[in-house]
């Protein structure tokens, strides 16, 4: 069967995911060295994901804010053990001048700066400073902050929405009274982003807590969504971090308590970035293209006027016309259908297949043999092709299709949801009892899925040599799921009782 | 009579601005040299101008994209013309990676970079670079991009929202096949940013042409929307550009046209920032605090339970919740009314003041005694005193107020907007006819408002004459307004015959 990729995903995973990325007009390089360019059907999708989960943001009590691109360099020796985990690759701002020097540009030496800036990789260094300021006594917490921003890290080895050197993203990061109430609140937003990714982008995902090694620098808990993508591996895709005390004695964050006595504030840190979109597209696209949940979709209907340069092509657009306006007036997932009319200059064939790399989950051609019967032509891009192997595309009465399209957008939702489910939980293997085991079972291509193994929670060097057992299988640990079912076992790689579950995979 | 701020504007304009965004909670300084935090008010002041602008960037057409922080060094050479009115003041980034040295951390010299990267100061290059390779034919135009995002240009002296080292905006880039288009694109976009203006942020503007002297740099005209702070001086609040070819030259901006033949597009930029709030600050601000045009209000009614740990308490927040409900069921300006229940643990009358202060459109308050009549007290922050110089707090039967809340914020609306209307036509002179009669009215202050005057537009030379002329006397040209009246008399500079209207004023 001839597919619109060119490549597909069981010839090269890797390739197929770049030709979605490109031939979906989701993003492309830029010509700066690890950014990308978010275009127009990337960016679209990055909106709906932001208006969703701000919506969210704010029901739970947070307020945004926006915070300094740079962080001078003396924030970040505040506190040691966070910059061991960032200090490696960061952007310096070193100069705030050009001069013009043998018919090029230069950075001014007389502008050199007497502290370099760091381009924030993260923001925990300049929002705790201002929470020191806000925070005098027990009556102003809790602060619970959000901000949308891009964010830069100077990656080695980029790859689009999963890994590039600046990306967009939001982080939370709140200030508490008591541990309690911050575990609370980091638990809260895990939940948070488990149902973004349930419900919204219909990605599968495991909520749990990250071993001590995968901690956040600093962090006393952190914990992760991890989703499975169509290759096996594991792509986290969203964290909250419990920071303790930790940052708040590194950054002063104090506070009077209704004793009168001084004490560190808890605080917590959360955020998903633009690699959100990279999972989208690893769990949902196939081999002709991308396949956006109807909930992200930016136009969830696409309507293909089949114009031949002939007298009725008016009356084909007037009629597809009072379709989109017609569609726009319903309601699906609780809020209004999302139609467009394309009227762009090129083939209608060629309209038809953009949208279906495009992956938009309706896609309605109108001809003039539709016109004339009052038809429409759909094409449901979750289910492309039928049993014989042909586009299946249906014609309908148009007052059936209007009838039809919000509970359409809806199964289609759900469908797109159940496939990854299954996907997911057919692809976590729970029979793994030694080490043996865990290599036979991942082979040499790891692309197997993961192991739910049963372990002891080692710590310190003994977690260290679990790590390097798994990295020299390319492995690494997950998270604890929340939901596992308690240990009865032997750890699969100390032979102690185990006392917790926890998944193995590869990762990206 | 005593006001809620320290400082009044008749005493020190400037000092009152500083203390209308600290009280109002709108921005503070950040540590970081020229950049502030903006906090949740004034964020949630730029949320809603996004929200309203972003609506109307996609009503006229044009998608978000998101393009790179950082540009190569190389591509500002492209244009020289470009270059010359940026590479003064310019973030660079020179290194990617930190060491720790003798206890502390610096910029590891391994780590510099072949090519240095400018943060964006604004991303015309960055986009152009897209530009040439998203066109190739006629039928790839036009382009129409809009990007949110942060920019940095190193500011020497900055003041919050007005200028700063980084600061947020929307970008509009746009190429099209004719100049004609080109230019109905740039004065569409100004007329986007007039409504924004008046409509939205009740600042009443002049939309008129700048002269040559204070176009963006390679641009063949540049448009711009100019305010009247409550000092009298400008605030350039808006700009939109006709760029011509001279973009789509310098970055090969090209496209087959219909007849085969090689053309250079013609482009536009047009962008509006966090400036905004600056100017909604020293227009509507009073000795009071802020006034937030409810349109733009995050929150515009604002209930405050007056509780005095009695056991009516409980009670009396019941009574607020219920009203806050109704009032979310309410519409103004098209949109659900935003009213907040403030159940913070400080004292009522410090409530009152904080929001005051904050420039809540309408502060609702109830106690015991409104609670048993069935009552509110109701504060109208455009209004805030009675003609006896007391508070003007209003008790109204609840019901009453609810039916006329929807009214009284469009009321608000209204009134803000007349009264700064009023103050600009009111302060704009049209009787001067020399240089000498200009002096006089700007006097040594320069607190006059603006003179619109009567000019022959000179070019090169003799306009640099007439901009040293009027920097002695620290004037500037504003723009020429579309709407002002033919030209009828003499150049007030040269004697010439005058060709057209200009403003003159003291600028921010």
């Amino acid at each position: 069967m001839k597919h619109a990729l060119s490549v597909t995903r069981a010839q090269d995973f890797a390739a197929w995911y770049q030709a979605v990325i490109s031939e979906a007009d989701l993003a492309e390089e830029s010509g700066v060295r690890g950014c990308m360019v978010i275009r127009p059907w990337g960016y679209g999708i990055w909106e709906r994901i932001q208006k969703l989960l701000d919506a969210e943001i704010k029901r739970t009590g947070h307020e945004n804010c926006y915070f300094p691109l740079f962080i001078p360099l003396s924030y970040f020796a505040r506190e040691a053990e966070h910059v061991e985990g960032f200090a490696k690759e960061m952007a310096v701002v070193t100069h705030h001048r050009l001069k013009a020097e043998g018919g090029s540009l230069v950075p001014d030496p007389d502008s050199k700066l007497e502290e370099p800036l760091v381009v924030r990789p993260t923001s925990e260094m300049i929002i705790g400073a201002a929470f020191s300021r806000w925070v005098q006594s027990w009556r102003d917490l809790p602060v619970l902050t959000n901000q949308w921003a891009n964010v830069v890290r100077w990656e080695m080895r980029t790859r689009m929405f999963l890994r590039t050197a600046e990306f967009l993203w939001q982080e939370g990061h709140t200030a508490h009274a008591t541990a309690e109430e911050a575990r609370e609140e980091t638990l809260r937003m895990l939940e948070v982003y488990r149902s973004l990714a349930e419900d919204c982008l219909a990605l599968p995902v495991v909520a749990g807590e990250k071993p001590e090694n995968e901690r956040f620098p600093g962090a006393v808990a952190t914990y992760s969504i991890e989703a499975m993508m169509q290759d096996g591996k594991a792509l986290q895709a969203g964290t909250s971090h419990f920071l303790g005390t930790n940052f708040a004695a590194a950054q002063n964050i104090r506070f009077q308590n209704s004793q009168g006595e001084q004490e560190l504030a808890n605080t917590t840190s959360w955020g998903v970035t633009t690699r959100l979109i990279g999972g989208v597209v690893m769990v949902h696209g196939d081999d002709d293209g991308l396949r956006v949940p109807p909930v992200i979709a930016p136009q969830q209907i696409i309507i293909v006027p089949m114009l031949r340069d002939q007298p009725e092509d008016d009356s084909i657009l007037a009629y597809c016309q009072e379709i989109a306006a017609a569609l726009s007036k319903l309601t699906a997932f609780g809020e209004p259908v999302r139609p467009l009319l394309d009227k762009k200059a090129i083939k209608a064939a060629n309209k038809r297949w953009s949208w279906v790399k495009k992956g938009a989950p309706i896609i309605v051609e109108v001809g003039g043999r539709d016109l004339a019967a009052g038809n429409v032509s759909v094409v449901r891009r979750d289910r492309l092709y039928n049993e014989a192997g042909k586009l299946d595309s249906a014609v309908i009465a148009r007052d059936d299709f209007l009838g039809a399209a919000a509970a359409m957008l809806e199964d289609i939702q759900k469908s797109l949801h159940a496939q990854a489910k299954a996907f997911l939980h057919g692809n976590i293997d729970r029979s793994v009892t030694d080490v043996a085991g865990l290599k036979a079972y991942f082979g040499d291509n790891g692309k197997a899925g993961w192991a739910e193994v049963q372990w002891s929670k080692p710590t310190g060097a003994a977690l260290d040599q679990v790590v390097e057992t798994l990295k020299a299988m390319k492995l690494t640990l997950r998270n604890v799921p929340l939901d596992a079912a308690e240990a009865d076992g032997a750890c699969i790689f100390t032979g102690a009782p185990a006392v917790e579950r926890v998944l193995v995979g590869r990762a990206y």
